[in-house]
């Protein structure tokens, strides 16, 4: 079943058969053209042949984040979308529907990356919102609600050490104020400004000329609805075979910043015994970590860390690092945090008890993202799209390409779906290899993600106003 | 008993009886005076109310180091001393003595810090080189051979990660262009240019004047003999409450830069079994170390640590460490190493295991220093020295007080001892702290072992022309 491009010329959404929004499909060949034009602003370590076998480098409000931002703005001012900036940059880009007087369903997610991330991880989000918007307004489908899309600043938190933080900010749920104070990792790999005073987000905003004047909030900047599409970044979709995710949830996580303080002194001249050595305290923390988070079904990891002075022969009397802590259920990591936090001080106090000075730890939360639920409504739509997606394959039963999936990894979604009914979906990525420069989603399976959430849209905009 | 500063005049050392030699000493509050002057130059972090209750941060051929080699220069001439600086920035600074045709007894160490260094490590041994100078300057005392200086470059090879390279180039044990083409180590604490490119030992020395037109080389710069005061920088002095180390040998060391490669992955969705997570893998190594060199009586030392891509939310997939392994004897360092060489690779087959690429570990060694014995004659004239500054305490047995010791750290006396007769003086310092701000030495402490050294030289002096 196969649809010409003027079928739905002056449809409106709410008129069409459920059988007509079941047919809805994007352009596979224009996706992944365009997805991966987006990607020669930053594109990172080659690791393959073709031209488009490379990861991304591209740190929130880096010169490759503000020239990958300005050609979104334009793609879609050519689709005769209303643009908004607001002051944390998130960038909202408005097809009008029917109604004037009512917001917008959304499709969103982020064009920032990892320092060593992958050409899907958040940029098929945003791109796959850019090609329903292309595929509807070829079609000359029109919408009751107008449909947006959003591009959120610094999702990965990779650059500025908060995920998340400008959709948090917009959820009011993370003040104004600390996101523009928060400073970029200073050790963050080959990020041009690291050599100078590290950037505040409000510093490297009006620096690429992304510091908005629109208040940042879900009250300024309304949204009926937030869809996103991302690929899965884990192993479960790939591993089974199956092509849909229906994200229902997303496990709970916290970020914390550490400091162990020890004494420096002497490699050479001081027994183990007269140490209080930060960096073997670490060690020990972070092989602990591991031990009670799995005891838990949870996770724990350090990303960043930092050893001071940073002499071969010198003990390291100070050391800082990163822990961040995941598990499905909040409970979850508050518990391996109790556990991990009376354990790291007893390894400290073990180390340096032969000279009366034992190491301290000192624990900052930067970051707490409990567990999350989506909205039924919308997961509904994204079901209904994935079940009519999917219906073609030739295998006995469709519907077993679709599962219902809990996000391991944080999203926008997270903190739209504090104020507005929202949903993910997923699609399956190379061995669930994400946050690497090989990180790889098929052609195929980006456009079925991105005709998913072009009818989910469709049926939440047809749902809203039924 | 007390000398005027006349008795000596126009006196010749070989012309002295041994109750002169024995009661030479030098000016303690001079000593102390120049000593706190010269730190000047680099002093870091503030420990305490006085103006010298600093640590130093002087690093090799930083600007401070280009500061006080100036001065320490211009002081020398003022000395009369003939000045030479040599390919690697060493320099030597000569008291002409009777005899022409002979080289001079040096007196050597080094004026670069530890980035959080303290004031005598190194920069009591150049000081008391000043002070035996004055006092034998002001006394008249004439030698038979030259007396001289010599100021080591980047002993502490923290800014240029091999210790004692510039004496080990001059005892042609490490190649010239080896040398020159080392790079600084880019994390070192609050290094100005570590921002930039690295400099190499050359463009440094070139930076700050220091590249020297003599050959570095024991036939160019030929010596007699080596002495070296120092502290202990450990506790076993400062404990037993002795005064003088006569020092008879230094402990073996080997240094290495180690490589592990894992891969990068998402913290948040990747599990424990699907990691090669080589940061995990470094933890558990270090534990390791400290286990096994313990079980041999020698010690594993991790100063230096860099963990890329240095993201919260990435698996890191390449760690890079520093290993300083320690013991009395070559033959258990090289034991230390094997054993770790084969846990180290078996903890990184286990990380990684799961997904069939587990991560690899790569040695590179930097630097070998094998266990040194010094030559007797300059023992002798130590002890005899050590001997006669103590004589005048008040207990029951002085020579109590001297014994002969070990050294846990290396010291350009190393490298000088492979050429000429070499020997070292330690005295204590507070509670056996050293590469920490808060090193330190009495100035009563400084006095003795400037008193032994001077009369050391004067010792040797003698006998070598007996
Ligand atoms: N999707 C994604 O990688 N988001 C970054 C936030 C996180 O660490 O989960
Ligand atoms: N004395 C001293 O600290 N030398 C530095 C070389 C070493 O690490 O032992």
């Amino acid at each position: 079943k196969s649809f010409s491009t003027t079928f739905y010329r002056n449809m409106l959404s709410s008129e069409l058969s459920e059988a007509d929004v079941s047919a809805l499909r994007v352009n596979k060949e224009r996706l992944a053209r365009d997805l991966h034009h987006s990607c020669q602003w930053g594109f990172g370590i080659r690791w393959g042949d073709e031209s488009t076998d490379t990861g991304m480098q591209r740190l929130a409000l880096s010169e490759e984040d503000k020239s990958v931002r300005n050609w979104f703005i334009q793609t879609m001012k050519d689709l005769k979308c209303d643009i908004t900036v607001d002051e944390m940059g998130n960038i909202f880009a408005v097809r009008a529907g029917r109604r004037k007087d009512v917001p917008a369903t959304f499709i969103g997610s982020h064009l920032d990356t990892q320092p060593t991330g992958g050409r899907y991880d958040g940029i098929l989000g945003v791109l796959s919102g850019v090609e329903a918007l292309k595929r509807m307004d070829e079609m000359g489908l029109e919408t009751e609600g107008g449909v947006g899309v959003v591009n959120w600043t610094n999702e990965e938190g990779a650059r500025f050490p908060v995920s998340m933080i400008s959709s948090g900010v917009w959820a009011e749920c993370i003040a104004l104020s600390k996101a523009h104070d928060l400073k970029e990792v200073p050790t963050v790999a080959s990020l041009p400004t690291a050599a100078s005073a590290p950037e505040t987000m409000k510093s490297a905003l009006q620096k690429i000329g992304y510091l908005g004047s629109m208040p940042c909030s879900y009250k300024s900047t309304p949204m009926a609805a937030h869809f996103e599409l991302h690929i899965e970044q884990g192993p479960h979709l790939v591993s089974a075979g199956q092509r849909v995710g229906v994200v229902t949830a997303v496990q709970a996580y916290r970020w914390f910043r550490l400091n162990v303080i020890g004494r420096d002194t002497h490699t050479g001249t001081t027994a183990f015994e007269h140490r209080a050595d930060a960096l073997y305290a670490f060690a020990r923390m972070m092989v602990r970590a591991r031990e009670v988070a799995a005891g838990r079904g949870c996770l724990a990891s350090v990303g960043i860390i930092e050893a001071k002075p940073g002499s071969v022969n010198t003990v390291p009397g100070e050391v800082s690092f990163s822990l961040d802590i995941r598990g499905p259920e909040t409970e979850l990591v508050a518990e391996v945090e109790k556990e991990l936090r009376r354990d790291f001080d007893e390894i400290a106090a073990a180390e340096g008890a032969g000279i009366g000075k034992p190491c301290r730890v000192e624990w900052t939360l930067d970051f707490d993202s409990p567990a999350v639920k989506f909205h039924d409504d919308c997961i509904e739509c994204v079901q209904q799209s994935a079940h009519a997606v999917v219906a073609d394959a030739s295998v006995a039963d469709p519907k077993s390409l679709v599962r219902p999936i809990m996000s391991g990894a944080g999203h926008d979604s997270v903190f739209t779906s504090k104020r507005v009914p929202t949903s993910m979906i997923f699609v399956p990525c190379k061995d669930g290899l994400s946050h690497h420069p090989e990180e790889f989603c098929s052609a195929d399976d980006c456009a079925t993600g991105a005709s998913v959430i072009l009818q989910a849209v469709v049926r939440y905009d047809r749902r809203r106003f039924a």
